[in-house]
């Protein structure tokens, strides 16, 4: 998508003025930054109560994106985001990030503007600094990592272990988009291929696109439970599909599950894209992946105050171990659920 | 090194049993870490009045290490002793590393193990814990990403950008080393290429191997720096060489510096192995890098305090910036310093 552009090679510039020339637009939105990008090290400082979270992220080329149809721009962002959401799996609030790129000689400077330019965006719409990183070369594709800081008042955190028997369990937004994204820009890739002069046949499919593509990290969620008081039992991001994360919830926690089939939320585009392509929508939305809401459990004494949520839904409810993690379809019978989730490796 | 062992490919775990398998036996020292692996986030609380330090950096199979002579241990443990050396080169202690590790399905699980094994080292040695991280695949190589944690009290902290005309310029340790090191194994190596029967002849180079193979961060000298009650006004860690960090210096800081060369600490070794290979001594230790010592200056008044601390040595001292960064070579000529330091994209 460069291809009309100026072009300049990395190797013109060198590291440092490269970096330098990247960061040059980095603004800082967190009082908690005492020194951001420029040191051996960025310096962070919290409030005195508060705990730091971090998590990191990979992401390859080839394995996790495939740049002929993710616009670098959308790779940046989407980056930030999928770091971003771990912190919010805590119930806590992202605040800083550090990015590292390494670039084969096929990337032009104007490329790697493209991608931190994304990086950028995301930075200022969830007010999180870049702090840091590291910019060097490959001897093929793109790879980014991304470790995010956040905070968070010990007792706000929640980890994946803490759900109970009878507690409720909830989904931010909607399932499964993403992965009907990916199908759609997966399909237009082979029509491509096969006939470089037709267009993509992507109309009507905005949502879903752009949940593939500009995926959102669920901090209004984590703001609105603070607002409700409702501190959730267990939480975990679905990056990996709705079976996975709730296998994860549920082995950690000790506990079994039944989920809904009919509770689950699938967007309408989703649905009927799914039927299009003979695919089973609930099995898109319990494997697809890549959705970045946020799995958790409450109290069942919270239901009243998280029901008219509409960010939100109930899909199910935490069990007994022995009963294991089933899901109860339409019909009423009930399913084990065994994860189908993404394996970079296979 | 490892063909005559089993080999168990990757895609034969799967990504959470690999990460699980990899990750078993890691200990944490800090108390400082409130979860480690295995939620969605690592959670750490430092003391109330400390700052939080991170740094990270990304190393790239064939533009940062060579497979063909660095053991795969000895790689785990200089990529966390490279990130430790950041957070010492701000005069702070490291804590915690999050490791990113992607590999193509040419490293097997064995393969993997040893590079964790070398992790694993590092972090015990220097009671850093492992809190995080990702494991995937790569299309092409090995990358391995690493973000480290440290603690400081705010005025201990040291910047870049604050020496001062007079101050006294230090370094730690000896420098070149690590290069002559370098240069030594590119000989072998091309050696062996050319006939694989020859045994490589390393004998008596010991030292620098060692500093190219198995460096070590500088935390012993923080102590000492702590312990004299010596906080320096600027400092930077030696990863591109003496003359890249002290132009960064003395540029943050806007000074000039007289640098004397009969002052600079080589090893012997080091020294004469630069002889055998018709380099100058002196430039290997401006241009090598990787010795990861810290290049720092303090206060003229503090000279008394230091001057019998043999893991240091005074170098040169602060000057106006407009006499500019210079070499005073052993004829007492004056040279204008310039950067030679590593390029990735070169």
């Amino acid at each position: 998508m460069l291809e009309n552009k100026e072009r300049t090679e990395l190797s013109s510039l060198g590291e440092f003025a490269l970096i330098n020339h990247l960061t040059e637009h980095v603004e800082l939105y967190n009082t908690s930054t005492k020194k951001g990008i420029g040191d051996d090290a960025a310096v962070i400082k919290y409030d005195n109560e508060a705990h730091t979270l971090v998590s990191t992220d990979m992401l390859i080329e080839g394995i996790h994106f495939d740049l002929t149809y993710v616009p670098l721009k959308h790779l940046g962002y989407k980056s930030v985001i999928v770091n971003l959401s771990d912190i919010c799996a805590m119930n806590a609030k992202p605040k800083q990030v550090t990015v590292s790129i390494a670039a084969s000689s096929r990337f032009s400077v104007e490329a790697l503007e493209e991608l931190y330019a994304g990086i950028l965006v995301a930075c200022k719409k969830y007010n999180v600094d870049l702090i840091g990183g590291d910019t060097t070369s490959s001897q093929s594709g793109l790879i980014i990592s991304i470790t995010v800081l956040g905070e968070a008042l010990p007792e706000q955190i929640v980890y994946r272990n803490g759900a109970k028997e009878k507690d409720l369990l909830c989904v931010s937004g909607d399932l499964g988009a993403a992965y009907m994204g990916l199908q759609l820009l997966e399909r237009e890739k082979f029509v491509f291929k096969d006939n470089p002069n037709i267009q993509p046949d992507l109309d009507g499919n905005d949502y879903i696109l752009e949940r593939q593509l500009k995926p959102e990290a669920r901090v209004d969620v984590v703001d609105i439970l603070h607002q409700l008081n409702i501190t959730p039992t267990s939480m975990i991001d679905v990056s990996d599909g709705l079976a996975s994360e709730l296998l994860h919830l549920c082995k950690q926690s000790q506990v079994g599950c039944e989920l809904y089939e009919d509770k689950i939320p699938i967007d309408i585009q989703a649905y009927e894209l799914a039927r299009e392509f003979n695919l089973d929508p609930t099995v898109c939305a319990l494997s697809g992946g890549e959705d970045y809401e946020l799995l958790f459990t409450i109290p069942m004494s919270d239901y009243e105050k998280i029901k008219d949520t509409r960010q939100v839904t109930v899909i199910g409810h935490i069990t007994a171990k022995e009963s294991g993690v089933n899901l109860i379809a339409k019909s009423g019978t009930s399913h084990p659920i065994t994860a189908q989730g993404w394996n970079a490796f296979k």
